[in-house]
């Protein structure tokens, strides 16, 4: 065979390569953002979630103002913000004059920007490295939470309200306010666990709620009030563990790097070299306070409680995986519309069970049963995880209770359908799985 | 046609006004309160919650006592109350004699009163005429709680422990010490979250839960301690907003003046001539602290958001009105227990959908289709509103999901339901719609 | 007949309690603990919940050192826990030597023990015999917590990761850090609610929610960070009060001194001459801060409120009672799995219904409606109990609504169970009550 015809599958593989970075240059160019970006519109209030793609600033007021003039306007208007950063070791600094208004949002009142990470990064380039180190344990991670989200399919799918929502906490990527309350901007406000938990709760991540359930967040509430919260994140100068003393040791704007579990969404080898590293680094901060020997026990049951609740989701992922074989599903992917931009799932449908077989949108637009899946993998599951993870026993039992109510209702909800199988059937699909509910959803998304 | 003709229907319309009111007279002169009172009775605890229409003073002590008496011996039997009192500036005003015991209380133990608002209008007026005048602002308001609660029918079927929480909170309206608790009276405490947490919280108005999940709510956990609660709530003095900062400006003892979406459970129209002008009353209270684009976007986007639950909502009462037409609701109304005292539904059974078709009692004593609409309307409903309202993320997430959820499973009960409507279908009603579960709950209200 | 015939019973007797005994020796000689201790196997983490009983020290370190050298090499590996002895009354107490790390643990590092509450009690005798003395009104009380937890056949079929979470709460019975945390261990913390919320909280013991959803739970929310807990709970010295306060009267370590209800897990006549006196004692507190006559009327009224509750209960398990003796519930007993340990179960199956007909696995391995009976009857109606106790209005609502939408959802089961009951049934054994589930747990526990 000559030479030539070796060329073919590699001009052919180019030519690919080049078409596939024309798609993904095509479908991020949308009002939107991520590979999805032609499929949603972002609401007004993304401008200040996400300010370095959405800010548009006001143009009604007009010029160019240095700082005073700035706060004289603003004590008038806005007092609350002036007093925050009067308080605000930005207002004096110890060796530099203040960073004040322009410094952050710029002069000009018709040019006027929302500070991105980078804008703060000016003077605290130490933490925005940090943040941004934190790439390299990918995803679940602050650093990549806004692309992650914006890159996924259900962005057209779920409920606007939702997404909104989604994109609200997962700007921590996108601006430092998320942790940092504006314009008081205090290193002691961070340390605090009350810091993390407006994104960390409900079902999702249940950190607030499973923090607050264990000795340690119950030992915080009785001794926050009490305690001086200028001190360093630092090995004895804190009694009682935060969110931060934990997760980001000595300070450090990394939290993903003790990150075994992976959020627990995922099975995971707990045991592989770089998870056994992750482990020492927890061994070296729960030995602050308890015995080496009790803190290998407590991770050890943390990977019995994931061993347990996996082989639960695993179990209840085959008994789908067999309704599907048996054709018991209903309504089945063929019969459910197909996602707008996935090409290949509109030409050969797949019944696609569970999340990680590549459906995103298994959020909505699935049957009930696989929905109900869902709900138990990411919820349910979630739960137990973080309770376990954080020590919170009450909420442990709670988490099990509801893998085991969830596992009770899909079994049930099974035997129903492979009895309606061999039958007439009733339809759930006209509100739920297609017309309204999912036609609305991708008009105003 | 002779004058004479003409004076009929006059008549017959001043009659009826006159047999209207002596009906209305009559229902309310039962052993409860309200259009009902003659269905439910009240617990011994309502002398409490409603002192001017049920407290009863304890007789087995006598005699007429100055106020050095009382405090003697309450500090012996309850020295927690005195404590309280000393504490307080009744004990010790400006430019007054104290305010003690005889003076909300009475002199004459066997007559002792338990203060009712117009008894602490005795000196704040100003407060008691501010609060009175919410009732321009219709019901959801304080100030009518008690009344539009107890002229609900379900008074008569909800299960008495439930009624007489209700009324627990409800008592707002009745008494003062439902935001200032006795026997301290602080103004300083009623600034607190706290104040207002007790009532305001669970399904169905669940502001602690919304408010603590936010940013201001977090912040207000971690700044509270060191907060000097003493100042009066005015622009500028408070760095983290509490729900009377914002719903009660300047102390204003008036909650319902910018009440636009009515606690979620309508559907208005924002953008009316009134909410309008509560709208700029939010614009004032929000740039205390934020610019006013920012808070004109986050007004503006509680508003989508209540667009989209009400597409939901709207969507799912439309199904079960198909339901309705197609006869595939199981028991229909016909075959339900008529409301008691609701003669024109007795002869004329109507088998009406949702709440507001006007069935107060679709509470209870409803098919579960029904039941489980009401509840997606009720909780999950105004769990997304406040979480949006309130600006609580996860939360918002957390509504649309329990929304998506409901709207899930009454589309496979309808199918259900539609398959059933065809063939002999099991009964539900023995026990939840008629039978044990109602006849109990009219039998013991 | 002669004598010699009566001897045969007695002797059988004398005989079967022998057998009995060694029958019982033998079942709690296992690797677990209690009677079912063949059954199930203690995690590693369980030394620290039950030290006496599952303790082993380490032994990497080898020597007997005074507490000098103890405090030198702990102050570098462990600083927490240095720091927190420091600041106890342990480290400076006024008339004797510190006491320090060997006094609790034993000076022989290889040889080191987990304070049990007789270690403890070398000191505090007092409270360890107060605790101690809590036997004689049985169980729900602390002194039996691991007792009667670890008795139960749950312990071999309820999910591993629930039964590891049980037993940490538990561990009240058999350490003192439950509530006094190491190595602090100050009374001032064990006088405050958060002392008690990391077990108290959840489904079936919603304490941590119901207090903080009542008046007395803000109040305490809104003073605790400016309240002196160093005085000792004695009455007038303390104006919120806190679990402490109420339950252990005066400091005594006694809390089931004025248990009437029961946990709410029984239906109880409160008017027993013993509850009479539990009564008494209940009123004695009240009215440190509230009149008697108002105090009485809530203890009647939680009377009331359980009394509606127990009729919902009854209600729904007689008609679990009906569908049995319809032969409708299926999977029905025979169909299940036989518990392990329980022979006469195995050889003569009855179709136990509810907790107290006598099958603790009613947790789980039993049909679908039965566990939804069982969870209305412990997570629902435990939320309406302790909500009403704690005096949370919003939440009585809630645990009441819980009880209503349970009491729905099981009539219609059973009426969908009745309809099937005449023809063939879809089987939801395979995944939920046999099979995988249930065999996968009794094999890992």
């Amino acid at each position: 065979m000559s030479r030539r015809w070796l060329l073919i599958p590699v001009l052919l593989s180019l030519a690919g390569i080049a078409l596939g970075m024309v798609w993904v240059d095509w479908s991020k160019g949308g009002a939107g953002s991520g590979l999805y970006s032609r499929e949603w519109q972002p609401d007004p209030v993304q401008g200040y979630w996400d300010p370095d793609r959405f800010y548009q600033p006001v143009v009604s007021v007009e010029g160019v103002f240095p700082a005073a003039e700035c706060i004289t306007c603003h004590e008038a208007l806005t007092p609350g913000i002036v007093a925050d950063w009067r308080d605000s070791r930005h207002s004096k600094p110890a060796n530099r004059a203040p960073v004040a208004c322009p410094d952050c949002h710029g002069a000009d009142h018709q040019k006027l920007r929302m500070p991105t990470p980078k804008v703060c990064a000016e003077c605290h380039a130490v933490q925005h490295d940090a943040f941004q180190s934190e790439k390299q344990y990918g995803f679940p991670s602050h650093v990549l939470a806004m692309e992650r989200a914006t890159d996924s399919k259900h962005f057209a799918d779920k409920p606007k309200a939702e997404t909104t929502a989604c994109v609200q906490c997962h700007s921590v990527a996108t601006k430092c306010d998320s942790c940092h309350t504006r314009h008081r901007f205090e290193a002691a406000e961070a340390r605090r666990a009350e810091a993390c938990t407006t994104c960390h709760s409900g079902p999702p991540h249940p950190d607030d709620e499973t923090f607050y359930g264990s000795a340690h967040g119950k030992r915080y509430l009785a001794d926050a009030a009490t305690t001086d919260w200028s001190k360093p994140l630092r090995k004895g100068n804190y009694l009682t563990p935060t969110c931060a003393y934990c997760h980001m040791r000595n300070g450090q704007h990394v939290v993903a790097d003790k990150s075994i579990w992976q959020f627990g969404l995922r099975q995971v080898n707990p045991n592989t070299a770089e998870n056994k590293v992750k482990r020492e680094r927890w061994i070296e901060v729960c030995t602050d306070c308890h015995d080496e020997d009790f803190s290998r026990r407590q991770l050890n049951e943390l990977d019995r409680e994931r061993t347990q609740a996996w082989h639960g989701l695993n179990r209840t992922e085959r008994l789908l995986r067999e309704l599907r074989s048996e054709r018991a599903i209903y309504p089945a992917a063929g019969e459910r519309p197909p996602y707008p931009t996935d090409w290949m799932d509109a030409w050969f449908p797949k019944e696609r069970i569970g999340f990680f077989e590549g459906q995103a949108s298994s959020f909505y637009n699935v049957s009930p049963i696989e929905r109900d899946y869902f709900e138990m993998w990411y919820f349910a599951n979630l739960g137990a995880y973080k309770a376990s993870a954080h020590g919170a026993p009450a909420l442990v039992k709670e988490g099990h209770e509801a893998l085991a109510h969830a596992e009770k209702s899909i079994a049930t909800q099974a035997g129903n359908l492979r009895a309606k199988a061999r039958g007439p059937r009733p339809d759930p699909r006209p509100l739920w799985t297609e017309g309204e509910y999912t036609a609305h959803n991708r008009k105003h998304n």
